[in-house]
């Protein structure tokens, strides 16, 4: 097998607002684009900037030797591909599709039966990041599989292969969305403690001061420079000002909690426990 | 009163790190500096670096128009301050101890009764990065005291004057703390999702993903290209996938509660407040 060129034929299975990013991107790179919906008409501005609509998701599947799927979730993924299992044998089975680490590795296994090679990916964009700058998509699964096709997976944004098991790329997905929901948290509690009044002063302030701290995050609790009694102190100070701000301190749980875990494992001592059991029953 | 320049004398009152590191910024920006602590022996290096070194507290704040106090907390700061009220009288108390923006109005008040003008502040940065790039210290009080001295404090880092009531600059400090440990909270929970065995990878894709997606966390729930019904698909993976991982759902809590409450009031419908509801009796 070699490398594939900006010749390789690709297909798209599934034209939501991600599956028509990811057809466009392919497209715009100069692959014979190959796409199919269960509802025909998703197609149309596709196919004015020249891909090919299939008739049925067989043709669709065997019009290219590299098929990506993005389809609402597993079980609409299994209901479309299910029937057109034999057409998958000797191709590559990328599948876009939201779900979990077992779900991916369940139909890794399907698509093992099928004679597939089968790559998992984690698209960390929004559609309209799609082939941009910034667009990162984490796979997972056979690295030669990865390696063949790295060149046309590379219209979508930066590739990455996170490692052989089919569950990692939805893993690590989602563990990123995670951290991603612990800012949104963190922010949300923020601009409650200080009121519409102030929400826009902040909202003005927050990008650069998360932007500084984000690569701390994953060292935190190591640093001497900020060490686990004057957090402490910070973590008391907030809880105080949110009582103030007539933010209620359960909220806080959400901050405290992990937080202890995440110093306990590296740092902290005995006051910040303390301080956590105080809010935790308060 | 003209605005101050490189002549202008300050005193620093309290020499712990962040006291030590405010002194040095100081001196180095060829300020006259004035120092005072407790434990005496705590000024040598900033001595051996050209500031003086006050015997009593009342003759550090005589020898300078401007002073600056970082102490461990506000008893300790009426401790030290409470037997000197009659030397402020004239000047200006910058007060950059940690607190609350309860314990910065009352401090401001009693400062009032001195005779002196008040800016409370609050430090953006540990102790290193003092009078470095990305260094931001907040101040709220009086607006012509704040701009007779903007120059001297901003040999500390960008000096940001944040409104005029004086709890102000403590209460955004607090905020843009919460929203860091949010940060931190959500980090701390996708590497217990990935577990031991793939924290490092994970660690090494944290700081660029969490850089791009910082600028979103003020506007989460305004975006199109992101929708609820999307992001509720999200979270639900996150919750089957931490369940997979073995990770105690409970925890995500601190995400969700905070997240329904964002959402919920943008634009989320149901569908994410009956999933919150089923993770929290779950």
């Amino acid at each position: 097998m070699t490398k594939d060129n900006t010749d390789t034929p690709v297909t798209v299975v599934g034209l939501g607002a991600m599956g028509k990013a990811l057809a466009a991107a392919f497209l715009k790179a100069g692959h014979p684009t190959t796409v199919w919906n269960r509802t025909a008409g998703k197609a149309d501005d596709l196919v004015a900037n020249g891909a090919v609509q299939a008739a049925t998701v067989e043709d669709a599947i065997t019009a290219s030797p590299l098929v990506v799927v993005c389809l609402l979730d597993y079980p609409t993924l299994h209901k479309v591909l299910g029937g057109a299992a034999t057409t998958l044998t000797g191709r590559t089975l990328v599948n876009l599709t939201n779900g979990t680490p077992g779900q991916a590795r369940e139909t890794a296994t399907w698509a093992a039966g099928t004679g597939a090679d089968y790559l998992d990916g984690g698209i960390m964009a929004v559609p309209p990041m799609i082939g941009q700058p910034g667009s990162l998509v984490l796979y997972s699964g056979p690295r030669p599989a990865f390696d063949q096709h790295s060149g046309a997976l590379g219209s979508l944004g930066s590739a990455q292969h996170v490692g052989t098991d089919p569950g990692l790329a939805s893993l690590y997905d989602l563990a990123l969305l995670t951290a991603m929901y612990g800012q949104f948290a963190g922010v949300s509690h923020a601009l409650a403690m200080v009121g519409p009044e102030h929400a826009e002063a902040l909202t003005a302030l927050l990008p650069s001061w998360l932007i500084a701290t984000a690569p701390l995050s994953a060292t935190a609790g190591d640093d001497d420079d900020s060490p686990s009694d004057m957090q402490a102190v910070a973590i008391a100070n907030i809880t105080a000002a949110s009582t103030e701000q007539g933010v209620h301190p359960d909220l806080l749980r959400h901050l405290l909690i992990p937080l202890r875990d995440l110093l306990g494992a590296r740092a902290a001592g005995q006051e910040l426990d303390a301080l956590i059991d105080q809010v935790r029953t308060g």
